[in-house]
């Protein structure tokens, strides 16, 4: 479904050229005071403004609220917000009615539902995230209060030809959780962060601490002793990344989220049509050309929003 | 918390060294007579029944059914199930009430609830996977019915050493899915099969389809191109995993989980007393060389209880 | 919190003197053509139009969708829709910042949240409901196709004098439910409508089929005998309001409603003041004398989604 | 389905003639000495030991602990426990395998699952009460340290002839809860506690504090004054039953439910036969004259699981 959380609790909804992107934010605490330019830079990042090899399509993004806040502070009540899209050109679209573009959403949501719309991903496209961009933003203001950090960065391809799209890999450590955080079994962290991260369109991997390499070593490589002598650092090395049994030990928590390339590319391209035969559209729109490095700021999003309703079942 | 799944929704409780492990799977469909052979042939795998390297418990496995079953079949309401714990022995644990291993949830249990059960690892200890490879099975065979099958196998080192503990690499095929199912934004499939797989006791890292090599892929290398030639196969490759937006595509889902090495090392180990200083205790008790080998029917079982619960919402 | 349903699940938000009143809906299925008419019919009658002894508060109450919908039709993504509030008064209620009316949420909110809105009630007005009437024409229409109707009317005194405010009974029978519907124990049908008509403002009393009366009477004179010469009604009577076991047995499902009467006195009200003095505020605002007249179309709503939901997870 | 509760979660499992009735509680804090004579009180009371007109069935109902308890202590972890039904005389319902009872749920769950337990209810019993009870008596002792007491009774009739069922009334009082506890709309504990009570077997209507009697009276009848003067009581009246807009307000909580006479007449009855006639069935089995003798403390369970969710939200 489109919520995501169970204490502080975010309701998505909106598609790329629909009238709006917004969400529903169930759980807020009462009594904070939002800092809009906050979420003016954490939109700021998500569009990428500034950066090379990203998205053309120009929105500003302004936010409004529409309910549960009072004189600029949470009441504790549902949080409303939307974001107008306004630089949609949903008639670049109109060859996709009938046809499916590979690598692309468009022929699952059909199946899926029977109908879809068509325009610019509709509910697929990575437009949605500007939702989570913004309750993330709040989360990270509540995180902070508490003295919890975090903070991610891609790492992408240092050299790239003009025209291909780039995958890449976000790296994510969040600093300042307290020890004994998270329930055991299905309610591990690992498991809500895994599904979080792998909720964010083009995500393809996750793992935590040393992830893959881990299934290399043996076990006197991985288990981090301990380390009596610092009290800061409970452990001399942090190969788990921060948890046990699903549960914080205090030790920075830290995970890396693998993304695939965009598969929009521009120009001729060999799609599907509703008669089973292939027809060559040439693809238009707006698109990245390494989307990844808008992807940062999404991945902190997801963890704060994820952190946040952890640290609210206390 | 300790329940997976909204429609067919598995709830296990148990520790390893308490009375019993158990389940409660409420809504699976009514009219299934469960095949019980199947059942032990899972739990047998579980164990490790035959192979190397793995754990020197003897357990006999046997399920006791309590609830939803009549004449040996399912009648719609909760089936619940319990195995009997019979090979712990609590003693082999007795130094370990004040003390906390490297590597183990002694420590963040402890953080977590202010006490813990302390005896073979408690509710965190592998054993706990018995109640979701009964349920697991279970699905199956509903699985089965639909022509849906799932195969999971351990990827581990060759040539290991006496001594130590190895980690592996599971791989996962679930072939048979019809297109057009999973759900977009949280609730895709990719997302429900990254938190189901790394809730995994020892799961470290998630990935589908390609995975973390797709984060070094360009965009023409990494989507599947369409293949209308052949009926039987939608696509020519299968980089994504079997999944466009979340929603299956009808080719097979594929993905793989990191396990990292188990982290009981038998002998001398510098565990991290109450008071804050090093003791070095001797570690006795039955433990996995290669628990990765016993791996595979887990991922399987988790893999169809998701699954199953997607399929059911149709 | 504020979400009702697991299938077709709807999340408001909004104050009554916030910027709008609105309503995410999730899971409802892709292709209805929505009929604009049958909502604005209900936010008729939600408003009491044409009806005396209701508020004097004047709204349009004109729907802006803005998410789930392509060419009127639903596309099975969350469906957000607002309504903007335009004829609120805040300054009238400035004298509650810090008073509590009795009778009314104020007091109770304040401990709750440690701050509130106290503008017309907040989120506790009855204004709250425009939602669940815009959710609930949906969700009759959806009903409509399965030849399931459902109908309430308001029981209010006949006599009535000019200065004060009454309550009501408001009656509800569901036609057209096949037998089978519903789950056992915490699940019952019973349970669900319980729960869904006492989140109603005011509402203070639910009872299905012969409700409290059923108390006061034998077994013999209860219990609904068979009526197999009429195909078309299962049994003779219906006491038990169409469910037995929490499940529907195919006769109509009926349910009572008792609403106490609206709190709000025009004219000088003792209020608890902050710092636990009484003060007597003169009370302005529009207020109902008998809003229990606009409750049946809240009932119908609350009613129709409920049901809707039980019939989606066949 | 079979849960209840998000914080301190119940589910439950079995049938009236199956192996046992049991339950799992998850989300109970750690750190709870179980008082099991308490919960022997509880079930004593269920069972209406020492009461005439109740049933004729001899259960001990002693509680086996299966897991979550170290050292007769909770440890945070999923309790689970099962009570054996040793009783059964399943025999008795053989001749209903093909025939549905009027007033029970035979004909329901037949239509809902395809195939029943026939034997004594099978999950519709009220047998399946047995796991409501103990874990009630686990909220109760929670409850305790926290000052808050719950407190209900049966009002039944004087008169009873002696060949007929009855049914009744049972008022509940719940002291001692802090204000401010709740959550609005969807989630009012006016709400939670309708839900909790009517899924109780046999009952068939819920009112809060002046209930069905508010809908008769005006508002300055119904209003419950501010009463300053007195510390210990907020208002000078308490007809709404301790709660405002969902949420406490200090006031004492209070409620009624009213239960329909048990449907079984032992002797001879018309069912319902799968093939659509009519068939005299002599109906033996032990059953109740008077079950509403019994509901106090079934009650009294599901208001404390009830509240102790709210509380442990804070």
């Amino acid at each position: 479904m489109n919520t995501f959380g169970s204490h502080f609790r975010l309701t998505t909804f909106g598609e790329s050229h629909g009238p709006a992107i917004g969400g529903v934010i169930d759980g807020c605490p009462a009594g904070l005071t939002i800092d809009r330019e906050w979420i003016r830079r954490d939109l700021s990042r998500r569009r990428g403004d500034g950066m090379t090899d990203t998205t053309s399509r120009h929105e500003s993004d302004e936010v409004e609220w529409l309910s549960g806040l009072i004189d600029g502070q949470t009441t504790g009540t549902p949080i409303a917000f939307i974001v107008r899209n306004k630089d949609a050109r949903s008639s670049d679209y109109d060859n996709l009615r009938h046809c499916y573009r590979p690598g692309h959403a468009d022929y699952t949501y059909q199946q899926r539902y029977g109908l879809r719309d068509h325009r610019g991903g509709g509910r697929a496209s990575g437009r949605e995230t500007v939702a989570r961009v913004v309750a993330g933003a709040i989360a990270k203001q509540l995180l902070h209060k508490q003295n919890v950090s975090i903070q991610a960065t891609a790492h992408v391809p240092e050299r790239r030809t003009a025209d291909d799209t780039y995958g890449g890999v976000v790296e994510c450590e969040i600093a300042g959780l307290p020890a004994g955080l998270g329930n055991p079994v299905f309610g591990k962290i690992n498991a809500l962060l895994a599904a979080a991260m792998m909720s964010i369109p083009s995500a393809i991997g996750f793992e935590m601490g040393s992830g893959f390499a881990a299934a290399g070593m043996t076990g006197r490589e991985f288990v981090d002793p301990w380390n009596p002598a610092d009290p800061s650092s409970l452990t001399q090395t942090n190969h788990c990344g921060g948890l046990q049994g699903g549960i914080t030990n205090g030790m920075p928590v830290t995970f890396r989220v693998a993304f695939h390339p965009a598969a929009t590319q521009l120009g001729a391209t060999e799609c599907l049509a509703d008669d089973g035969t292939l027809q060559t559209i040439a693809i238009t729109g707006r698109h990245d050309r390494c989307h990844v490095l808008r992807c940062p700021v999404i991945v902190e999003s997801m963890a704060a929003i994820t952190l946040l309703d952890v640290l609210l079942q206390k």
